[in-house]
């Protein structure tokens, strides 16, 4: 099976030394024929991005012919290309694709669903929530519950801020401690303002409720309102506050809130994230990392394993 | 395609409500053609079990002729009979079997999946190590990393009776309330000593470890020695006793154990499960109830979505 890859910074790497070293023993044939980045296309493997000629995504596309396009590139939230196109195009001629990017389906999920099913193609997105903590693919194997609603933490910078800030740290000391140890960006805006959990928000409305949401739909606020005696009031009543991402029962929002130790959400501390669905069934929570190269690798690869191989 | 059901308990009315329900909607035709008990076999579907003929197990089997073997009968751990003899005649046909009852395979695990693998048949088993919660089928969807370690709280009742007595009761009392609450059997003793545990544990490390063991290899106490004074010198040191299931890095076994808040199981009281898996990639922990009839129909249900229906 051949795979085109667009993006080639730390969690392709990660994806190429997996696919590589682990696709033998779950007996799946693959192989990365090219890579495709704004500075061309590579089509010997190098450890280091060189390109060896010039060409778009699509020109990529046409040249490798693939079987799976994989999209490890970072997210552009203004259109969502190049990789949307790139998914658009693959999609209709049945090819499959396997993203960690959140972008283009937070942006045009139920466009980029609506062409993979017209042909019969398949799209692997768990990597865009929780990294390589099954979420999406938690609700895969849940599918014959009918799911009522899911709150998460969704955002490991903003929890780790959050956690800190329980433990006494101002928020701009908890920011600047979140950068030094790498669990934040130079620029955090995305983070701290509720973007980055409100993209992962769409992408389960849509995947867990069927709600053909956008983006711009979700109601969502941040962190930086939070002050040490907000979080000290909290913690006078016994609760902590959580930025919590709701979906379901007319709500779609990320906001902090002030929850108590009998919610599951409470414990869960630091850069973890965590997912809580309610389903007609039952209530299943799921907690683990939400981010790191290796971690969305591992998401992308798994996915890849389940298209492939199946469950059983 | 045609169903074969062992046992027609609460689980199995359950099922056969979830099959008549929400099969057309997931595009699965499946019809449960025969239910068989000790009592004989019935053909015709009806809310109560009605023999319309006599028969064994494998009569029935003939008498079907079915694409999948559903078991939903009580567990017996004597010699795993009559579900054994049915599946490994089943699968040596090339029929799948989805099963809620754990006695086979705490026994024979190994037995079974050769026997499946020769003859290219499947077997599911999600409802038998926390019923509905995505236990091995959260595996299923991580099989990409390698399992080091497994830690769980695999039985409710023991849970139910240490959180009561975190809050004051003492063993006896918080059994006796187990038991009104319908959370204890009426003899409890393969819950308290540990038993019902280790054979989920037998389970999850065939199947996450890949070790060949047998319920006989689990080393396992129960929670009959916890006293109140126990309870309440480890609430001294901020911990609290809980019945811990724990296999890899040689460890097989199921004992209690005095853990503290870090953990992630120190939160999950009551009924509730839990089980914490350790990769090579990452830690998760997925949480959720482990019981309840609909919650077992709903974890067989599962499996013959994910067997016929794929995860994508």
């Amino acid at each position: 099976m051949k795979a085109l890859m667009l993006g080639y910074g730390n969690v392709g790497k990660a994806l190429n030394s997996l696919i590589r070293e682990r696709s033998p023993k779950l007996g799946l044939d693959i192989k990365v024929e090219g890579v495709v980045t704004r500075r061309g296309i590579m089509l010997n493997q190098r450890e280091d991005f060189h390109p060896d000629k010039e060409g778009t995504v699509l020109e990529a596309l046409d040249l490798i012919n693939p079987d799976l396009v994989i999209d490890v590139s970072s997210a552009n939230y203004e259109d969502g290309e190049p990789s949307l196109s790139l998914y658009l195009e693959s999609l209709s001629r049945g090819i499959n694709v396997v993203t960690a990017n959140k972008a283009p389906l937070a942006l045009n999920f139920s466009r980029i669903m609506a062409v993979a099913e017209k042909n019969g193609a398949k799209v692997g997105f768990q990597a865009t929530v929780m990294s390589g903590t099954p979420s999406i693919n938690l609700l895969r194997a849940m599918r014959a519950a009918e799911v009522r609603k899911i709150r998460g933490i969704l955002n490991g910078t903003t929890n780790y801020i959050l956690t800190r800030m329980n433990e006494g740290l101002d928020y701009l000391s908890a920011l600047k401690e979140a950068q030094r140890r790498g669990y934040a960006e130079t620029d955090p805006e995305h983070d701290v303002n509720g973007f980055d959990a409100a993209a992962k928000l769409t992408i389960l409305a849509n995947f867990a409720l069927k709600k053909p949401v956008t983006l711009k739909d979700v109601e969502f606020s941040g962190i930086k309102d939070v002050t040490q005696d907000k979080v000290k009031e909290a913690a006078r009543k016994g609760k902590k506050i959580k930025l919590i991402a709701n979906a379901g029962e007319g709500s779609l929002r990320v906001m902090t809130s002030e929850i108590s130790p009998e919610d599951p959400l409470y414990h869960v501390d630091g850069v973890t994230n965590a997912l809580d669905v309610h389903t007609d069934v039952q209530e299943v929570v799921i907690i683990g990392p939400g981010a790191g190269p290796l971690n969305a690798a591992f998401g992308v690869f798994s996915d890849i394993v389940l298209m492939y191989k199946g469950t059983f």
